[in-house]
């Protein structure tokens, strides 16, 4: 019998918090009934929402906390003053082993803070890197960072592949996943100092890594790796570019079909075929940012999503607690710092 | 009577040269029936092109070239053994006034390398740009540097500003363009020191330039701003992740529609809107990337285009020309540097 995994929920995060988070939860507990929850935010309007959702109700257990982080807080001012505040006391109870993980749509640059602040870093990563996973025309790839570090030296960029590694094998089930650096070319001499020289670490490395090399924007969406790793700054624009680039297509699809009379009956007919493409980028179904590299499970839910999205970081949140992510991370970092003691020397 | 432009062109740059190359020119006066050329490369390979489209040569002047700048070529090597090379003669043509632009599909960097070499840049700017137009949901939109510059400080930047409002003004006919800095968020705290600098500048400047501020990933297709400032590791990054983007959803929207017989119909009903969504962003009506900041009009088409992407760059280098975007940089630069003596100063 697999042990209860208990998530820490930060009820007050997001545009549709709490509603959406309640009704996400929900969502989660259809497809895994055994999962618990604690709920931290405002009880007054927490047990209204809680007796619509009985399921709900019967599964967590409710903890009230009086302050919200706000969307626009800076991550240092709720660090001092949100002690008391839904997301920290859900990040809390991660750090006091009362639950697993914790999922919050909140403040991203608030909950990376708090959740470093709390949960320190695992022994041998510097800094912990957002990672999110993204459609291929193969199905899907890991990129990380998505913005936590702004900037970043190549040992950094070295961490990030070892986290990354170590999420597409244990969560995504790649056997030897590969491993890629987002750069402007694929040739050795081109990119910026941190990318070649995390390169060159790669390549000479006898860690059990599958290093393909450099790969360009374009290789993303094409699924030439199935890790991509970059600095947060790159990844962040990449990411939303993605979104954009998505959104774009999708309003001028639609444009096009409607437009003309025979343009709406093609499509009519073809619903079935342009609904799956739709569910096949939904971002939904792609919601949850992965802080890897903290002493504790952590993701974050897009702050505009819906129930579904919620319920799919939920989903995320518990996988990476099943499939003991932070276990893999620890492991193999031990391993890795062992074996190559000269490894700060070598990249810097 | 407008004066006659001339272009010279590297017949021997990209994958499908020289054929697409003489193909594209010939599509191109169709359009442009004055347009005069000079076309640099291989006589024995040009000669029974030529006899193909004996309305190109009509137009043109072969000029004979025994090297080939090859796309593998690191453009140090390029700029000091490709002297002969049909790409570093259609260069010189516009240096020597021969020619009133040059387009070559061959290796990036040795081109920029070049034609920074013979034509050096405009009074004022660091360092050449190369710019992009990108499809948007309004229209379209210029991002600059697409990857000549991979790392930039805040003047690069600004410079990149001031000669992207030029180019939006004088060749997209934008009245007022409104110009925005690529970044990981829209506060201004957000980002490395390049961009906040250079958002601090545009911000305090009395220049007559319509600064928005940061823009995300997500607003580039949506047309948020006219113009796109950024770094050219991020903006190659975000240029080919669009690519990838579209390519992923266009290959995603085949596979589903051809999955069933119903799809397939509905597709089939649909044809010319789904022709009029593919028309509509087919990369080869945005090829040409432009050099912006040398003291001549340089483009490059992407190597692996056809005859048609090759006209539209070349119908793009015509247009740089005829609307005479190098003497507005000019003009522009001159008043900028006259007002704004403490430029370099005030973001360093």
């Amino acid at each position: 019998m697999s042990k209860t995994i208990t998530l820490s929920i930060d009820a007050m995060g997001g545009d549709n918090a709490p509603d959406m988070v309640v009704e996400g939860m929900a969502l989660a507990l259809k497809d895994i009934p055994d999962l618990r929850f604690m709920l931290f935010g405002r009880s007054e309007k927490l047990i209204p929402l809680l007796e619509k959702f009985p399921e709900v109700a019967e599964a967590c257990e409710l903890r009230h906390a009086d302050d919200v982080v706000s969307s626009s807080e800076k991550p240092g001012i709720a660090l001092r003053s949100g002690r008391q505040s839904s997301m920290r006391l859900a990040i809390n109870a991660v750090g006091s082993g009362e639950a697993d993980g914790i999922v919050s749509a909140g403040n991203t640059g608030a909950l990376m803070a708090m959740a470093k602040f709390v949960l320190k870093t695992l022994p041998g990563i510097d800094r912990p890197a957002i990672a999110s996973l993204l459609p291929t025309i193969k199905g899907e790839c890991v990129m990380l960072d998505m913005g936590a570090n702004i900037q970043c030296d190549a040992e950094n960029l070295v961490q990030f592949a070892v986290m990354g590694e170590v999420f597409a094998r244990n969560v995504l089930h790649i056997p030897k996943p590969s491993i890629g650096i987002l750069n402007v070319g694929t040739e050795v001499l081109k990119g910026n100092d941190s990318v070649k020289q995390a390169a060159v670490f790669l390549t000479e490395t006898h860690l059990p890594i599958d290093f393909y090399g450099f790969v360009e924007g374009d290789d993303i969406g094409q699924g030439t790796v199935d890790v991509i790793v970059t600095d947060g700054f790159t990844g962040n624009i990449a990411l939303k570019t993605i979104e954009g680039t998505a959104r774009l297509f999708a309003g001028a699809l639609r444009q096009e079909l409607t437009r003309s009379w025979i343009g709406k009956i093609g499509a009519l007919i073809a619903k079935q075929a342009i609904n799956s493409f739709r569910t096949r980028f939904d971002p939904r179904r792609y919601n949850g940012a992965m802080f890897l590299g903290l002493g504790g499970i952590c993701v974050k839910s897009h702050g505009g999503t819906d129930a579904l999205g919620f319920c799919t970081a939920v989903k995320l949140t518990h996988e990476l607690i099943s499939d003991e992510l932070n276990e893999g991370i620890k492991e193999d970092y031990a391993r890795f710092i062992s074996e190559h003691h000269d490894f700060s020397g070598s990249v810097d």
